[in-house]
């Protein structure tokens, strides 16, 4: 469209006014630019309104301008020289514990700066149901939409600072977050989500601009939220499937997010099924729990010679062992359960675990980094009952994607893509994770770690044209389906507790050794 | 549409929300509404979004709600009980020398009150020109711009008052001026207009806030401010040509506004042809020159008996005589003429006029009233400089009709509608000023009194479901055309200046007495 790039950022030459030609300044440049974009309607606030004079006489009538479509018609958000500072962007991952902020150069794509902090509302409660609790108390709404404003312009203040910017010049803001937190966000009362029958008070909120919520950016910027499709469903979500881009794919692919809840969303460019894993306390906690925080000195990685039965271990930063986060724990059962250390019942084997196997608080331990060798001065490895805990959850996950699929009538060996996000993404391996059963036994290329996809859908949106329609697509095209807790699924659920499954057909590729 | 009305207010009744229709309240009014009115797209402001769980609750999901279609989309501009207070719309004739404010029901588009005032910034000047000047002293656009609004608000809360509304229930503002009128109202430099090439900064705005104007009405109130063509043909005339229907008529009419300025508009629903006075000094100053204020005691009908030659006359409210305006000019002059009293070339004829002929300052002068009958204690009536000043206008005003008629190749006398706007509809009563020849002769079915029609169209335009796209239809399809002084133009100017024309074959119905 323009050297510059997209049609985010496009530079404009006008043939200046004359007695033969004197039509209006703003109305010269709208013409301009609906003949550029091939657009009907080019909107421009009064405020800039008011500057077109000066500012296409100053620039001699070229001009750099910054613009967004709004559905059907463009934005003009930006007026300013051909050669001014890059036009900004910002994409913003809302989550519950963390916000995650990302600048890019609008004209290129190209990221300028990320940050990220702890979502200050957290001060009022760690969890979504005790801060929407908090929105109920005189003040208590606006006391906690002002935290996170107040979070992001110190995060943007401090980005721009980095990146040498101006907050005037960003232009664009995109937040992806789920339903209670986008809510709080806006300063929208979320009192009906968590009271039955579970009402937001909205799901897809119409373009802001990001002055309304006092945000430090451009007075004319925009602001996209990601729309939700309920209560349960975020945009954080939408945000994902945006990234993955299986919304546009012919083959069928499925996304699995998994932070505080799991996430799963079968489709492809003609259809989309998602569902929650709220379905039910039994599969919902085991999954949560599996989360530990990553950090120095903490052990992402495993493996177990199947022959010598000796543990091999990489800890974050190469530090001294303090910990397990969940890549670890997934690899030490896969290899405890591949070396023939845990049983198909996902047992400890004592005359398989040797030396290695301890009793503590009257139940089996199995040692990966003994007291001596550790940071904490305290053996490090998995008591039986997280083992059974990690089993509950694999369990859970693998009956959910099974549940899904076959509610389309596939089987989850079709798939040939497999997408894995959120904080989930970080701690599968595949091979682990397919060898204790927790995903389908698919070959490697089929899996894609996707990282913190609704931060990647909020910068796509950043630069992307037609984001507005297709996100409005994404969210329309959703069936979103409830896991009923039947007897099929509990059924489901019972097969999927052994390792790596009571059908060993469905994992061919899984042989314990000896 | 609905039982109140037309599409700028509609009650909706909502199917609540349950568990099987967990539709968010936004989500839910929006779907019903775009249902309802068959749109594609319903804008909700946040502040009013940041309402609508509790409204929604309140009203028992039976609300009424106020809309207005910008383009390709509605907006939601308010929301409350089946049965409020009226929801308004103000409509404004934003004029040089006086500002005319109507309030209306928007449901039904009956009339809740009007008020006027004398335009505040008279106080800079009292012509466009120096107003426009002072905006390049410092602060001069800012001050002038506050002049009207502060203006507008005082008047709209004494109307509000009046009605027994709150400023809150005024919905929509729609606004029609001229150019540069509009331009300060808006806050937007003029200075470009009166500098050649002469370049507004803007002819067509967007669909504005009012409340970026900082306008005492509802918060979320939308503001049209009816598009210019340039910067001598304002949207003043827009909103006349929306008001006289013309552009959606098959035959073609002509409408004809003279104010400060002399425009005339010819066309029909497939094409529009403007042209200005200001084709000259010759043409403008004459025509401008005519209107006197009317008032208590001013004379406004004047008729001469044509045999006996005896002179009747009306005042304003019946009181003593003390000055004439526009029509009674022209009723005089007619009259006079018809009488024989004044010959074709304009001339006061002394053997008809007998004793009513005086010489004052060297001049002939007809009298009227005698000074013992008048207010005043002077004579009044016409000086023969008075009487050539006003053939001169009239010949100004046929020319040019006469020219923008033959500009489409049509005769005068094949108009079957002709629309008399502006302080000229108030004065002009078309068989005196057909009988000096200053407008076409024809039949008086065919001669329209618009009264104010810019205030009538920026009324029309508070209930129009279609407004914004008729009145850019409008503004598009006119073809500008300038007069050229030429020759042949004033040839035309020429033979106009006799009474009533040197071609009586144009003005059949004439017939001079005796």
């Amino acid at each position: 469209m323009d050297e510059k790039g997209n049609n985010r950022v496009v530079t404009i030459s006008l043939t200046p006014p004359s007695l033969k030609d004197n039509t209006a300044d703003a109305d010269r440049l709208v013409g301009a630019l609906k003949h550029q974009l091939g657009t009907d309607e080019v909107h421009i606030d009064l405020p800039l309104l008011r500057q077109i004079p000066m500012l296409l006489r100053k620039w001699h009538y070229r001009v750099r301008c910054v613009l967004f479509r709004d559905r059907t018609r463009h934005l003009l958000l930006g007026l300013d020289g051909p050669d001014a500072n890059p036009a900004a962007g910002l994409a913003v991952d809302l989550g519950t514990t963390r916000v995650v902020l990302r600048l890019i150069d609008l004209a290129t794509g190209d990221p300028l700066g990320e940050t990220a902090f702890d979502n200050p509302q957290i001060a009022i409660a760690p969890d979504v149901l005790a801060r929407i609790h908090h929105t109920d108390t005189p003040g208590g709404l606006e006391e906690i939409h002002r935290m996170i404003i107040d979070g992001l312009n110190a995060a943007i203040r401090e980005l721009c600072d980095t990146c040498g910017l101006r907050l005037e010049e960003i232009y664009l803001v995109t937040v992806a977050g789920n339903t209670a937190m986008t809510h709080l966000f806006m300063g929208i009362d979320p009192h009906w989500i968590i009271r039955e029958p579970y009402i937001p008070a909205v799901n897809a909120p119409d373009l802001l601009m990001a002055a309304e919520l006092g945000m430090a950016v451009s007075p004319l910027a925009r602001l996209l939220v990601f729309p939700s499709v309920g209560s349960y469903f975020g945009g954080d979500l939408i945000s994902g499937i945006l990234f993955s881009g299986m919304n546009r794919m012919e083959e069928t692919a499925i996304l699995v997010d998994v932070g505080t809840n799991a996430e799963v969303i079968l489709g492809n460019r003609d259809w989309l099924v998602a569902c929650a894993g709220a379905a039910g306390p039994a599969l919902e906690s085991g999954v949560a729990r599996m989360g530990m925080m990553a950090g120095p000195g903490v052990i992402e990685t495993v493996t177990v010679n199947p022959e010598t039965r000796r543990f091999e271990y990489q800890t974050i930063g190469g530090l001294p062992p303090m910990g397990m986060c969940g890549s670890g724990i997934i690899d030490l059962a896969a290899h405890l359960f591949l070396s023939g250390m845990l049983d198909i019942r996902g047992r400890l084997v004592p005359e398989k675990c040797c030396e290695r196997l301890k009793i503590v608080n009257d139940m089996p331990f199995i040692v990966v980094v003994p007291a001596e060798a550790s940071a904490t001065g305290e053996d490090l490895g998995m008591s039986q009952a997280d083992i059974d805990s990690l089993i509950r959850s694999k369990a859970a996950m693998y009956t959910i994607l099974r549940t899904i699929t076959l509610s389309v009538g596939m089987e989850l060996r079709e798939l040939r893509k497999f997408y894995v996000a959120g904080t989930f993404g970080s701690f599968i391996r595949p091979p682990s994770a397919i060898a204790i059963g927790m995903i389908p036994d698919l070959p490697p290329e089929c899996y894609t770690v996707l990282g913190n996809s609704s931060l990647g859908g909020a910068t796509l949106a950043l630069t992307q044209e037609d984001c507005m329609a297709e996100i409005e697509k994404i969210r329309n095209g959703i069936t979103y389906i409830e896991l009923n807790v039947n007897q099929e699924l509990m059924n489901r659920f019972s097969a999927s507790r052994f390792l790596p499954h009571t059908d060993p057909s469905l994992f061919p590729s899984v042989r314990v050794w000896g």
